[in-house]
């Protein structure tokens, strides 16, 4: 038997055809190194475009902006948890936070979200979320209560963005799209202006998939008369949804766990899966399972601290030692563990929540 | 030798293909009576989309929404008083006033404005402007100093219009004029917002080049989720440049009479302008000048408040009594003397313009 990682670095070979593509750095050993968080420690960051000079800032401890925006569409789901985790990283880290609510965005390019009021109310959820997730207060905010020179800024950027280009990068041009773009743009960017922050290094972690927004938006710093530093991306690992070929997708409940899933769901979810396992119990104690290709064991990856008990699972999986059912147990019960305590947070954090979004 | 009147109003038959065309409604007679403004006398104001609804308003003495703005490009010019002007008399029938200093509309839509800081320094000017011509301080808002409500509801205009449509209206598509065109329907409606003064009937005065802005806004109204009254429109009759087929422009400075003209700009460019005047003084002592087609009259016919003084400048020139020259210095000198006083008042506005703009 080969020799396999339980940190899945063999994967990222799947990866190389997209880095040669759009021309994104792989995330090299020497960085991964320096940067205390499994997110490295286990290829889960697989690319970045310019993150030495985030890595620059860390090591010399000068601040650098950290910015995430999610989408207020919907629950958040442990993907989210992924992109907050990673954001609370960098604030352990030294940086200036920007969490963004995108409620404005999410109501401007989804037909399904009605009203703006809707896209606020999620907003909420979503707030009380990140706090109970470890965001303070003053790290997070919501498109729709900002100040006037972030929204003028983003009116700003639709002067530098040709609709030929918007067309090429995107393969569209629906203008709630645009809006939602031009919101995302500023959101990157606005923490480099002189009324927030100033010209410094930012670091974004997005999804392969989002990497038509950070080729956007850096190729928009560079023509914008404001001189601003071209902001730097680092790229997630595909995270897949809980069934075979799936994504993660608010619309299909049972493809992600939900930071509001009660235990029941969980259990639901986690023991029907797709684990790659064998036909029988006998042919999988005698050939073991598939933690690479396991829906479960991403789970795992992206979301169980513990090396050692990673390691365990990984081990007693490949050699056949545990079988599929007893292990979805044990990932079921600690993440059920999780989000009792999670949502308990989340309920005392909505005042809070309520006044990030409202004022 | 026909009856010619005055005021105008046989040239308005210039423009019925105009209003057939494009659905417009001629201003009726009926409804010019009841209004007690120079604008409607003299047929100045020739066409109109639902204005019924503000005339009902007036008449009951209802409050209305008075909505009008002006990019933020260059030095105001008579163009601009006369949309002013007409801005001042909805007040005093007792509207409730949103006059717009369009500064981040101009430089999102004009490459010739290079920054947003650019734009605010002329927005301090026109605002300086509008003060000096009776405008009270509570009645204008800059686009770049509003509250943000306006601004996220200019975003979720963005949803509720398709880039084909734009195309179809504007026949372009600049993603920096889409976002000035988003502001500008924010303008037009954000006052019948609840936050702001609640469903009314509103009213502005454009230039008939304008009506694509008016009908698309007029259709935006009617699919918001928000329940607003379709706003209504009047429409200017065509106000042309000094020189013969000319427009005013601000980039062609002597096609216009500017609000900070000096005497000697006005007298050079009143004594330049086209009048239509015949090609020797005894010629025209004979038959007469054109004030139908004389640029001068064009201004004497928007600017000169007295209509006594307007029929004797029209008859002595029809009857050849006085000549271009002495007519023109007649012109130089009342616009040179109101324009003094407007300088000074527009000087002594600066600070008041300054905390418009800049808060």
């Amino acid at each position: 038997m080969p020799k396999i990682d339980p940190w899945g670095s063999s994967s990222i070979s799947n990866y190389q055809h997209v880095f040669s593509e759009f021309g994104l750095s792989q995330f090299p050993e020497s960085m991964r190194k320096q940067l205390k968080h499994r997110f490295f420690q286990r290829n889960i960051v697989i690319a970045h475009r310019d993150f030495e000079k985030v890595l620059q800032r860390i090591k010399s401890r000068k601040r650098f902006i950290n910015i995430t925006g999610i989408a207020s569409s919907g629950q958040y789901h442990l993907g989210h948890k992924a992109d907050i985790d990673l954001f609370k990283f960098f604030k352990s880290q030294g940086a200036i936070n920007y969490f963004c609510v995108c409620d404005l965005d999410a109501y401007a390019s989804r037909p399904k979200i009605k009203t703006l009021q809707d896209a606020k109310e999620i907003a909420v959820q979503n707030a009380a979320d990140a706090l109970a997730l470890g965001l303070g207060e003053r790290d997070i905010y919501v498109q729709s209560n900002k100040e006037k020179e972030y929204y003028c800024f983003a009116f700003e950027l639709g002067k530098k963005i040709t609709a030929s280009t918007f067309e090429a990068i995107y393969g569209h041009l629906d203008l709630g799209k645009v809006s939602a773009n031009l919101l995302q743009y500023a959101d990157i960017l606005h923490g480099q202006l002189p009324s927030y922050s100033g010209k410094m290094p930012s670091i974004t972690g997005i999804g392969l998939d989002q990497d038509p927004h950070a080729r956007a938006v850096r190729d928009l710093a560079k023509r914008l008369p404001c001189n601003l530093e071209v902001p730097s991306f680092i790229y997630f690992r595909h995270q897949s949804g809980l069934k075979e070929g799936s994504k993660m997708s608010s619309s299909e409940p049972d493809t992600a766990i939900f930071l509001n899933d009660s235990e029941a769901d969980v259990k639901r979810k986690i023991a029907n899966c797709f684990t790659g396992g064998r036909n029988t119990a006998e042919e999988q104690r005698k050939l073991g399972g598939k933690p690479e290709i396991c829906k479960k064991y991403e789970i795992d990856l992206f979301h169980l601290e513990s090396d050692a008990k990673l390691r365990d699972i990984f081990e007693k999986c490949k050699s056949g030692e545990r079988l599929c059912g007893e292990c979805k147990q044990l990932t079921a019960a600690y993440l059920s563990k999780f989000l009792k305590q999670h949502q308990a947070k989340a309920k005392k954090s909505m005042p809070k929540a309520k006044k990030i979004v409202f004022g």
